[in-house]
């Protein structure tokens, strides 16, 4: 069947944030369609959730094309507009199992131009990880939180800094705590104040929520 | 019994903001013991989620208490260091059964002394409710949505305006929307990019979230 | 074991209906058993969430067989009374994502003669794509609309136009949206009046709820 | 606090819907000044999910409002436009429990001057109940089966009756069934095809669902 | 590792049922010990929910090991001590989906030498099938009703027959009623009185309450 | 508004059991008006979850009405065909905060003239307590036990004793077993084998479950 | 009716424990039925979860009755047996309104003995408060620590403790963190190791689980 | 990328526990370079939850490891601390599908030097093997109780023996018991006083559990 995609190429107009394409319930032949129509637009493509198999056909299509592996994100060509700031991001991550979460954030500011250094490994259960890095996150403008299991993190990071914190629960654990579920809940219920939340495993959000802090700070 | 309570004083220094007390399960003489403490220190007395009896007890005993009926809020005394800044907030909420939720984020906003303005009943079910206001809300630096039911609101506002966006979902609904899960869910997995979610009726806290923004932008 | 399977044959005197066949718990063994049968009373086979692999069998043994590969369904066979109807339905997506819902509603409307055309990625991110086809929609007599993630488009639409909605919620999505509860709670909450809705991914089943309208209105 | 108030007056426009008023989280000052803006108008006054207190509040002040006691509505005025239809809806309910809904769906409906009887108690424990009514409601031309409980109803009449089907789960029940959400995802799951589902006690839905139909039947 | 098991042996002593052997957690090298254990004390090997993979190495080993396919089970032996008794079980399902759980049910009753029948797809959305052969499940003395989806058969039964019945929730649907949930809290909450109910599929669980019933009876 | 009450006055005739009246939902105007027509037609009236204000009403009225306050059971008259039979039942339950599901079993049953006793406060934390009247239990025909908690006490004696036993959770407790769903869950995944479980609280279907059997033997 | 009771007098011997008594579900009358039995017995009636109306009735019974009204518990008589231990057991808590769990613990201890000292309002919002008591809170043997809202508590100070651990969630909080659930799954899925968890708000249960560990060490 | 990984090496400093390595999230890769650098370290490498494929690679790699396969468990070297304590610990499970997590316990207690014996298989529903082990379980200082389908081993020992008692629940079941919630809400909810619990399948965290309270015995 020929299905007309409509890709919301105005949304940088509206917003100044592109689309990007969830690569996990689409097949390699939309993804191609819309590559290429997106392609013909002059914009960036940036695929997130999409597996290895799928990576691959679009890495052998298009010679640009960069597959970051451990973030599940393919990137083809380059974004045009860039933010021009010199405010930046630290992400910070509870354990090395965030780590998909967390690298798709970064991959994604990283996209609009935008600083930002991870801070992998730093989790509650031995707080002095945190506390010897705590002076260097202190100068970051803005501070995204990544954990799993009880996702205490963003409590205790929200309890010692003033930055906006965006909290990214994550779907590692078991029992419990196996689909992030708990995480979210925690963080939600945070009784440090003002920490904002987005959806288990959604690094990319939590980019592009700070991108709309930073637009209007820089 | 003779309990200590341990308020958070030093939080102004780390963090900048000062500890709300959570007035709905507390006695009203915990409510008298703390308020007393934090008056001595010189801090202002903000309460949130206090029911009409607890807050009579208090303007009884405090001649400068002003209890807020409709956001069932409490202060006592006045900020000492308001933020002196430009930056204004925008409080957008689909409907008058918000109100709670709406007004303990603007009382806790105009604490700090930042300007905000509601722009209640602009629920999605007539959009031309929300597009008659788009371009005035387009003013604001910061916008907080608040909305019950399906909790669409915070999409349509985050595919058409580039703020920063806090989305407060409110316990608003029967049925499956009851207790405000529908809402938190549904913002929690909003298609616009970058919306960042607190709590269910955590008024209190999207406020706190945009003063971390507005510090950092001012 | 020898088990009699007893398809219901009457379904269509009494409520004009034919059965379809549920394939995704059925064996390749029991979809020929149940196809022969079917096919035997001269009636249409029409089989749902059928995958590749049983598919395939059948296409292998029926040489009329079409298999609609997107849709997962299967068709043997034509249906003998068709609806003799000038009214038409509008199926309209929030993304390309839920394609499955939105072919299998489409296949099943056109198996009894009903026109039917598609809005695709129309979701309510980016309002205009909606807007731009509203006229258009607006001239079908039943709307039916399929969404995942938190499937505002349902409120959005059914705040606009007047026709008889039916929504379905689509299983897209990750995290608290991950099976399409969001969607569906969303969906049953929509603060736009007169919203009915089906079961997660139940595209088949609008197609039905249409037909019942269209039946009462031809 | 001076807030305003939207209340959708071009809902009859857009959509030939008038908007509800929902009684159950507005005060009787909000209900007051929402009724008064509303008749000003001229439009009738609709409220659902009005407890006694507020409502002789609004009988005290409004010579010419009715309660609907058993159904929690409340009105005021007369629907100027009413449809003009010989068209005729059933509500068919499990037990004498559903009444609130079973009702609200009747005093909506008839607000549009539409035509509608109940058939009460004729829940599928005991199937003679329904055989011996089943001829009387085939006449009418949409039917909206009200049930709580295990919600079996809206199967049995969608696996014997042609026309359009809009179920309504019931919070009636305990244990398992209390808040009506088996009601809801037994109607959901229903293996009689083509029945749309409103949210629990949502009998307002039901009756806003028919009009939808029977205004494009008429 | 040495792990000694423990099989409850004095179950058929105290309660008159012999232990059956749960297969899906347990490794092929577990089951062979347990199946030579059981077998050294002259007790029959009775095994449910066994995969293909494990079925063939047991088949392998003992050559009067019999495998049912659809019903996920294996026997090995004989039981030595069946109950002599001319009372006889139906066990009545919605739809061929539910073929595993019925299987199951039966094969346990015969293992015991108990005389049963199983009516297979008379689910209620076609009620004609199962008045159809309402007169000859009368002759029965215990009732198993098997039904996935929204489980409505049960109470469908229980309204007309007198027997006891022993409903058995089955794990077959999609979206709410996906691993069976919405089929079990229906069953639960039926409004014909007096229908006992067991876990989601446990067909085994169903033949061992019938024959408990049957035990008292004879 | 004058709505019929349908009472299914045939059900002694299918299934030789009367039916309940349930008292939670109805108003007391809807019970007198049950009640009277029910005792026209000779019957016995048998309300359960009737609360103290409306049997008060009720006991005004008729002369012959009986209140059992600690199982919320009213009754008016007699019932005319009680069971013939020596068959008796156990009702065995794990705490004295149990009382009221075990009373209107018990009262349900003597009704019907079936002899039963009950022994109360034998939970599991204390075997010893169940242990000492185990052989007593033993020479009754049918076991109904009811269980708050963790339920566990449907296990221990269905592990003990041979009879048929129906398990009836109980709304006791707090935190996860706040609602019964503990209790509930736990007897539906008993390892101990044929045990069959009513809906949360249903003393009342558990005696229903009970006579099919008693009547099957008897 | 006359309903004997149980009281599980053995429990001393078996466990070292006695039996408390839930005052919840229970009426005034069952309550002084108990605690006649019980002080007949020449043991101590402690009863948990009782309120102020039946808190009196036994206070006006007993003049030796001790009603702690923060903790719900009443406590008639003296427990003869009281360990004799040098251990003692730190119970740290995240916020005033822990309170009733917090004393519930720390009464059953005393009850039995055992010296505790309560650390009251260390929440990790402010980890400074916490640092503050770490040293003295290490000087005892099991540390109890009672936690609401996210229950991030626990983590932190099972990161920095080596004493044996019971977490308490409690609930505290409000949208997601309600009913305590999210401090329960926080708890249990904490990344410090050995943290062992009770049911929410079980203060008594922390405290037996505390004297089974210091009757092993003393 | 390389990111830096965060061991916790002072973890044994701070509470005598060492870092396990939770192997199902993390890639070969992620698994190789934690082990290097622990090993660099001169700690044991202890990683739970690895599958086969990953145990090869490392062993493939390392001479000294070691893979419990029944228990997804592997070992690198040699614990250089072991406790010097008489104390011990028995690990009692219901069932033989329990085995995964009863091993993991086991292990992770003789990596420490802990003598342990389990007592597999002694469930409730045959009490006998249980009760013909009880006097040797007695002699055990630390209990952990592994179960799932309903969990009720852990309130028959709790109200047995005297001893702490650490409950984990099991992921074995089907149905409402299917990943183990039903077992983990039932030994949260045990009527037997002073059970704590762990995680699901948490064997782990039981023995670190253990190990805290066996640190204070010695």
């Amino acid at each position: 069947m020929n299905l007309d995609i409509r890709f919301d190429f105005q949304r940088r107009d509206r917003i100044g944030l592109i689309e990007a394409i969830w690569g996990a319930d689409k097949s390699i032949d939309q993804l191609k369609r819309i590559s290429e129509e997106v392609l013909n637009k002059k914009e960036v493509v940036f695929i997130t959730r999409i597996n290895q198999e799928k990576a691959i056909s679009l890495l052998n299509l298009y010679g640009d094309a960069i597959f970051y592996e451990e973030a599940n994100c393919l990137i083809i060509g380059e974004n045009v507009n860039k933010l021009s700031t010199a405010k930046k991001v630290a992400i910070i991550s509870g354990g090395s199992s965030d780590l998909a979460a967390t690298l798709e954030a970064k991959i994604a500011l990283e996209l609009y131009g935008i600083n930002c250094k991870t801070f992998i490994d730093v989790g509650v259960a031995g707080l002095h990880r945190l506390f010897s890095e705590i002076k260097e996150i202190n100068k970051y403008d803005v501070l995204i939180v990544c954990a799993g299991m009880e996702g205490a993190l963003a409590t205790v990071v929200g309890g010692l800094l003033p930055q906006p914190i965006i909290a990214v629960p994550v779907s590692v654990g078991y029992g419990v705590s196996k689909n992030g579920e708990t995480a979210l809940n925690s963080m939600l219920s945070s009784c440090a104040p003002g920490i904002a939340v987005m959806n288990i495993d959604n690094g990319y959000g939590a980019a592009m929520a700070a991108i709309r802090i930073i637009k209007r700070i820089s």
